[in-house]
């Protein structure tokens, strides 16, 4: 039990630690990520870092919760926050995805990534990433959902199969952008969503699909 | 120069070697072979196998050829040479896909798991992969470009965009199959790609869709 101000420098250098991990682990994967190595880019001794993180594995959730924080604060946020629910909202929920695909530098998506390293890999970190993927893919379904239950969409339409769809379209916009640098994916990828969007809009005088 | 006969005792080791490699790879990653791993299984020296590879580089290259060469003949062959061309050719290279993401076992997809270990490691392996997924991607473009030739599908469908949908559904799948275990992920996926060839279907009245 360490005084407040303790805990709050710990944090801190912590924090820090772990942003530089997680760039490092964009580059090598999360598997690819060692102590060493995280050790000497931050300039500190390795049990200087193992002081933060009891193992190689609690540091790899770290950076994986990092991850996954930052997705939620570029992509799921703003939508919900600022955009009024329904479609406005589910659009705004897309564009902030192709944002945040688009503007990915070097690495690609850490998540995605650890899902192809981790899928077949049980443990706590194959748990944890099943966890962010699922609340990832439920706050689609949530606004799916309530640009149903206000009228946007066809009552009938089923929330997770549209949000499956987005998703597998979010997919390959990251797969075609990052392998095939294809300046046509994001074209392909909103007359894609769009079309999905159409299918599950109410019949015409049903209202306004706002 | 050696003799036919040492050529192709040669070929058929370096063959079995490049399968258990295949094993491997789907557990570790391409990235995770090692020629230590590798020939403790196959019970030969590390000298014994690197007399068939020229380096770890050349085997995980053999190894992307092998993977890619096996769903070619699971999903691709069948497709082009035993159903006709039109609709009944995409679908069945749609069902043969099925087929395959969904008996994958432990290890998942070789060729999707290279994607998102090399998408953004530049070398040799990266230009390869790329070439075997344009050429994937290629061969559904052609079975779509057919089934707009011949009309089953409207003259001004997109080709390209409809590969790409279709291949999108198939991430999804598989990354809804592999991480989820989500038993209505195939259901969703046929869904899926059915609502986007239906959106090219001729006007009806303007011919058999097949």
């Amino acid at each position: 039990m360490s005084k407040p101000r303790t805990i709050s420098k710990g944090q801190q250098t912590r924090e820090a630690i772990v942003s530089q991990a997680y760039d490092l682990a964009r580059r090598d994967g999360l598997e690819g990520l060692t102590i060493g190595a995280l050790a000497d880019r931050v300039g500190m001794s390795k049990s200087g870092v193992f002081a933060h993180f009891g193992s190689r594995e609690d540091l790899q959730l770290a950076v994986l919760e990092y991850a996954t924080t930052h997705v939620t604060n570029s992509v799921f946020l703003p939508a919900f926050k600022t955009v009024a629910r329904g479609l406005p909202r589910l659009r705004a929920l897309v564009e902030g995805w192709y944002g945040f695909v688009t503007s990915l530098e070097r690495g690609g998506c850490l998540v995605l990534a650890a899902v192809g390293e981790y899928d077949d890999k049980p443990g706590p970190i194959r748990d944890q990433l099943v966890v962010y993927q699922r609340q990832m893919r439920g706050q689609m379904e949530r606004a799916v959902a309530m640009a149903i239950e206000i009228g946007h969409l066809r009552a009938a339409s089923d929330p997770k199969q549209i949000a499956f769809e987005v998703y597998a379209m979010l997919l390959a916009l990251h797969h075609d952008l990052r392998l095939f640098s294809d300046p046509l994916a994001l074209q392909r990828t909103r007359t894609a969503v769009d079309a999905v969007i159409d299918r599950f809009l109410p019949a015409e005088g049903a209202g306004d699909p706002g």
